[in-house]
């Protein structure tokens, strides 16, 4: 449903980049879970541009919970979140109104909404809109912590650097609670420094990298999500690619597993103290769109910004004619180490969709 | 919606692999489409298993339609697409009844109805449910195809062996064209002999091999899709999700653009007789996720069949003990190749829904 | 979503009068409900016409579950019923076409699907599709009814003639079984003697008669519902205007309530045995949209059958010109007793999804 | 979905009586709508207490549109206006927390949300938020009337006191008119005076009236809507049933069909100048769930105000024990012709909404 999304548990989107505020509302959670405003604003920091990477407009994110909670829990009750856009500089869009930049949304906005869109640095397509996700995320990522789930994400490659991946077995949780307090997500931090200077190299050259995250998420109980479509892949894999330059998801092993045989692929099952686990996790604790009890595992693909500061082809969509562009104004040179941050918030967001869909709404306030 | 997805033209899909039948609704559908029978016995033929490298279970597929057409035409009521199962040999499954296969979903299934799911040869997850699909897709695709629009995918790799990827230019219409004629989806045929000949080494050894797919869709206005929640990507990947064995998901050079700099990733527009194009296409004919014109493409990773003939690791998860599994009944070493026909339909209800969506219910007859 | 309906639990509708079947699907029901295929079969014929106040058209009704179920339970996979059509005297309608019989979708049906809707009999309009409305809500009933509720409706005032109200107090819940034995709709007997005698008079000049029915449904716990969009009297409404002939739906003492005063008006609380209820029933077990515990009660409107024997102005919709109509056939003088059976299971299904989007999808197979 | 509405066009409710703000946003306008905000300021003023026979609080209701707006037109993407509070008394409510008052949500708010909801001012379930559905409704509307179509709600009984109804030939579209300029919402001036009168007396004593609305719809064109679960009255009676007191809603002549013979209840059509019309219009413009060209009519039962100043028997449900209740505080001793403007929105709302599932979501900015 456009800029909403859920069934039981919805969130739905508003803003623009430029505008006077943007927003979320929260639509289904249960009532009285914590609302631990000190976790958001720690999320929202997380997202937030910092340093030499990041582009050079700072907002504040001062969010306003405008609805939904009451004596510091949530009521049942729509919660919207606002956060107000402050350091917004409009001039610097006026002038190439109507040049598409490449690989931006310019031109297909103008074709679906026939020029009456806000341009203004992206206006609704802006990944400005991500601190409103990251934001009502951080609220169902702490209420799905109280139930025993944590998610964790962090850079798994940037501008040809890797990270190490996960590990498989126990140190998991550990990484993902070591992730949520770092300023730069990734495991190894010498790897981290190194994919802050191939990011500040492409940068100095007035160009960008992408990346790679990793996702990991424990503590979902098996059986939920559903078979066909909407098996946990898939509505997961929707609000991914709703994530601004996520152009590919993949589940366990993902691609890989097309290189396999049967024999590799297949996760055995074995007893671990009378639970059923899996030996392997190729599968990515899903199996037939539905959780095994298995760590939940995928990787997103994060293009490179395409906001680079080099003289560009393009056209002027407006005069229908070919033109040049040379952008100004603020631009990170990489954005997967802030994706990571949203991409664990959509994740919370459609992983407890699902367990109030299978468990009912109190479930998310540790109504079971 | 569990087994529904859409908006304004929905499907939703029923049946069990040795139910007495399978089927699907389509729902939303404009009135007056012709309803091509032999194409959608043709598509059907396309994704039957057939040959060496195939399931011996061989389905006639006869469909019937029971509801919606009327004087061979949609009346815009919901059609009902009914496959009887005739060819179920169900006591292949009743002895291993709690066996969880490893990579099926035996055991997520269990876990989410609790004993009471139809466990023969995989219930309602079976890649069977994909005939009624194929048909409702093929519908579908004959509606785009008199609108302009047409869809193609094909076997990029199998078993260790790459097809050629779709060209670039005024020549990929023409290779969707072929593809939909040819019995094993490959546009190199040599590359289709090598890839059987991989399957068929595979299964020799009681094995089973993965593929990638590569899809293409030519035809699609400029201007449809959503920003956010409703991207085209999220759309499609939510219904591609849902296609079994389907573990991976990139559009346009997905992971790739991951080690590409902003300056290679980006598309540059340019004027093509007056017409706005872009001079390559490393993001697949989506932008913030609205199509621009542009052919959309993607590819899907397809894992190893997890049905091998080989003794395997698993559980009894009634007895709750250990166990040794040897799989014997019918299954396929290989599923790329017939998976790709299911790619085709549920891209094209996507695709369809997303335009009836952005130009109301008629445009699929033609009404624009 | 046009023919479907519900959130987490949802029943989609398809087929045609005199096509060659129509049925129903449910989706998301829990895994284990005992299906009593002799219910579905009573409720079915207590559906069915009967009599000499009922169309001549006899339908066995015999149907077939095609899927969702394994030995003798629901697996909590999509659940097809289907039923075919046996007694289509499609030529009566034929000769007709064109000329839109008054109070009927004919036309409407004809500026929606541009002629191309499959007219004989109604099509996809007649309310022969509530065959598969009671089908589906029989089977949710009677898990309802494991569940502690119970759902009854009678036929209030028909052809002019009262039946006595729906006990305020303990009776009720007699009251609601009696009716579910009684092949006319009526608490009291010679009500119903004199309600026949009003159709068959009504009948015998050529003309038909309406009603009004009266609903309660007893055992459902207080919480249940939402604030605004999803009212309990919201979804419920929204599945009873579903249903053919129904043009009013009012929840307890609905419009009478425009006349009184709010002092007449509320329901004071008080304590029975420890446990809140109301004094009176004045807003039908609704406040606020949601459940408080009491029974819900609510009536509705049915026009009287717009298939008479007496000639009408009309107008041939093809021809655009003026015509009369004398209409053959096999019809309905009345359909407010049918139509308390279906009302029966739409309620069935609103009250279900509501309870299983609050309490969990297993929550309807006694899974709290 | 909750506090969600729609499926292309959506409206989402958010806020509480006495939280910092109320709200909604709108998703799926066309782009190029001019917002016109001075209506909306009339359509709030309109809905605003006034006046002896209201409620004593007096908002300013100055919203802020937040986003979805730029250069006084609709972007396309999702408009959030909000509303501030800034009249609230809260300490008025805090002493009777848990004594519910008959005929308000309070007991079943503390059923579905334990205790956590906000109960000042009846939180989340206020009629408060009606003014941001006006609001939103008021934007449509003049959507709507751009594209010829006129919605008019009135108050038809009030206290006992009748206004004459709507006329059925072609006066109604300039009765509609008038109704929207007029600050009581009736036809014939005098009813409303001793409408006002009646009320004032009710008042006097401490006590509150109901009413009737009815509404009528101009200029839709035939053909919009859906049979079963998406009829017109389906939709629009959801969307009704949401307005805080509304407990009856009828198309047509509703109620009054049920006591009639089909010879008397059918519309035959005949021609108009070549256009299909009806000669009467007991079915309210909506035959079989679809529109027939003609005005839509419904009428809707408005409760009285449970809010009254008399003593009342309750329960303190947190005590678990009978107590009574005297209410102090600002209450309206009528709410129907507030109603009237909040019927007129969700109208709007859901009309709108039909259309442009039909026609595609450029059409309610002119794109037909």
């Amino acid at each position: 449903m456009k800029n909403t999304f859920g069934t039981s548990l919805t969130v739905t989107l508003f803003g623009e980049s430029h505008g006077e505020a943007i927003g979320a509302i929260l639509d289904g959670l249960a009532p009285g879970i914590p609302v631990e405003e000190e976790y958001l604003r720690h999320r929202l920091t997380l997202r937030r541009p910092a340093g030499a990477i990041s582009t050079a407009r700072r907002e504040a994110d001062e969010f306003r919970i405008l609805s939904g909670v009451f004596e510091g829990r949530t009521t049942g009750t729509p919660l919207c979140i606002l956060i107000p856009n402050t350091a917004a500089h409009s001039a610097d869009y006026a002038a190439a109104r109507a040049l598409a930049r490449p690989g931006h949304a310019d031109y297909t906005a103008f074709c679906k909404y026939h020029g009456f869109e806000d341009y203004r640095g992206g206006g609704h397509f802006s990944g400005r809109l991500t601190a409103a996700l990251v934001a009502a995320g951080a609220l169902v990522q702490s209420a799905l912590a109280a139930c025993g789930i944590r998610i964790g994400t962090h850079v798994l490659r940037c501008g040809g650097v890797p990270d190490r991946p996960f590990s498989e077995g126990a140190a998991l949780a550990g990484e993902i609670d070591v992730l949520d307090a770092r300023a730069f997500g990734v495991l190894d931090e010498v790897a981290g420094e190194r994919m802050i200077a191939a990011v500040t190299a492409a940068a100095a050259e007035g160009d960008s990298v992408g990346g790679v995250t990793e996702t990991a998420v424990v503590g979902v109980p098996a059986g939920v999500g559903e078979p066909w479509f909407d098996a946990l892949e898939s509505t997961l894999s929707h609000i991914l690619f709703s994530v601004p330059a996520v152009k590919g998801v993949e589940f366990g092993d993902g691609f890989d597993l097309a290189g396999l045989r049967g024999s590799e692929a297949n996760d055995p099952f074995r007893l671990d103290g009378g639970r059923v686990v899996t030996a392997s996790n190729h599968n990515g604790g899903i199996n037939g769109g539905i959780t095994n009890g298995m760590p939940i595992r995928f990787r997103c693909a994060v293009k490179p910004t395409p906001s680079i500061f080099r003289e560009q082809q393009t056209v002027d969509f407006l005069a229908n004619e070919e033109a040049t562009l040379t952008l100004r104004g603020r631009h990170d040179p990489a954005v997967v180490h802030r994706a990571r941050v949203v991409i664990d918030s959509v994740t919370a967001l459609a992983l407890a969709d699902a367990l109030v869909l299978r468990f009912g709404t109190d479930w998310l306030g540790g109504g079971r």
